[in-house]
């Protein structure tokens, strides 16, 4: 068995939006070797019941620690928003998501304490960047919508067209009346649509990526339980539940040059 | 056991969207119980591999044979196109997709054989419509587009706004550029946007939606196997293997009063 700081970090996606936080990881932390494992298979997860979305996170978990992994960070914030209390209850290893690190960043940039919050239908229903932020700012004031079309038109590679704009004006409408400065795009694959989310609800709102802080809270949890990895040239290693070639075809719309996809079906 | 012909229809979809044929179904036989399955805990298969689509598709089969019905008719375009063989080659009663019926219904239509085919990324790459075409009209000119944005616009209600009609604008300028005379909504949720595609494509262009043919022929089928129903009220059950409430959310929002949902889940 490898050192235990030598085995490689899980990134666990429902699919191919996580790549913006394996993107984040490789460049804060260049050494770690890192696998990628987007469920395509059940993706997206942002319509699924929290037991299905949870039954799908672990299943992908134990694979990931049966690969060896030494850490595993959910990249998918619904898979964060749902399951991260089971994923840490259940597994041995550290496990982290992108709602703390998203609140957190969020709490650190807001001004006025007024912050948006725009994800998949399920993450909002759950409430859960609402508890993370009011747990270090508790006299937050929120506005949450869900945007479930966001997602479609990133995958079909639509980030700057007009119809994406008229989608955004429609679904931010609320946000923009509720006077937030700060809005967390909650799904990993909203910070595609950032030109035009910025231009629909103007420049002065600030907008919080979870990605970077993710990694950065990474960064510092590995070093805390002496699991970082200090040299070396970090490899990556990428596997989806189905449909490996559309994944490839799809990463590379998004701009991540993935080499090769290993195809891991689940039973069913 | 009851007799043959006392037995329910299993209608299978991916998801919500089979509603359409469901309600073709109960209006062309009446008598007959019918039991749906949308098997949300994998929707949507149009950006799935056959593999597993094929595989859902088994499962659902499966349990809809041990709940005792007498034929599958499976509305989903998808699984029609890449899972009938299968289907058909694994299960003992007779299974009829919506394939075949729109092919044939478009041959019918079509004056000058030009044919225009639109679905999902996953029924547009099989080339399942244009085969079944080809069989009954050999000489068929065909041109296909996929259009994976149409489903998720229909899920959210958006069946009339103006986005959704530049969306189509753009999805079928190819179809339009083919000078088709006919052409055929590949997808459940796509005659729910008949009248903005009918706007987009001109009032010549003839729209072929299988639901109807599909039930006509579920309906020459069973009478040929002596399994038709002829007296009763028939009866709806409806199953989903995930997010039951979601699935009365929408069916509503589709105008299809289902009245309760069964949860029945995979085991992953």
């Amino acid at each position: 068995m490898k050192s235990a700081s030598r085995r490689p970090i899980g990134v666990f996606d429902s699919g191919i939006g996580g790549l913006t936080v394996l993107r984040a990881l490789a460049r804060r932390l260049p050494h770690e070797d890192l696998i990628y494992f987007g469920d395509t298979a059940h993706v997206p997860y942002g319509a699924k019941s929290p037991e299905a979305v949870t039954r799908y996170s672990l299943a992908v978990a134990r694979f990931l620690e049966k690969e060896g992994v030494k850490a595993l960070v959910v990249a998918c914030n619904t898979a964060s928003a749902l399951a991260l209390p089971t994923l840490k209850k259940k597994l041995k290893i550290p496990v982290l998501g992108v709602i703390g690190p998203g609140a957190r960043a969020a709490a650190g940039a807001t001004r006025g304490g007024r912050v948006g919050i725009i994800g998949t239908e399920a993450t909002v229903a759950s409430g859960a960047y609402v508890e993370a932020l009011r747990r270090v700012l508790p006299k937050a004031r929120t506005a949450s919508t869900a945007c479930p079309l966001f997602v479609p038109l990133v995958e079909e590679g639509w980030w700057s067209r007009g119809v994406t704009e008229d989608v955004a004006r429609e679904y931010l409408g609320p946000i923009k009346k509720a006077k937030v400065d700060t809005l967390i795009l909650g799904c990993t694959h909203y910070p595609l649509l950032k030109p035009i989310i910025g231009r629909v609800v103007g420049s002065k709102i600030r907008l919080i990526d979870s990605a970077e802080e993710t990694a950065k809270e990474t960064e510092a949890r590995l070093d805390k339980e002496g699991l970082l990895r200090r040299s070396g040239k970090g490899r990556r290693l990428f596997y989806a539940s189905d449909a490996p070639k559309r994944f490839l075809r799809v990463a590379r719309r998004l701009g991540v040059n993935v080499k090769s996809v290993k195809l891991h079906p689940f039973d069913i």
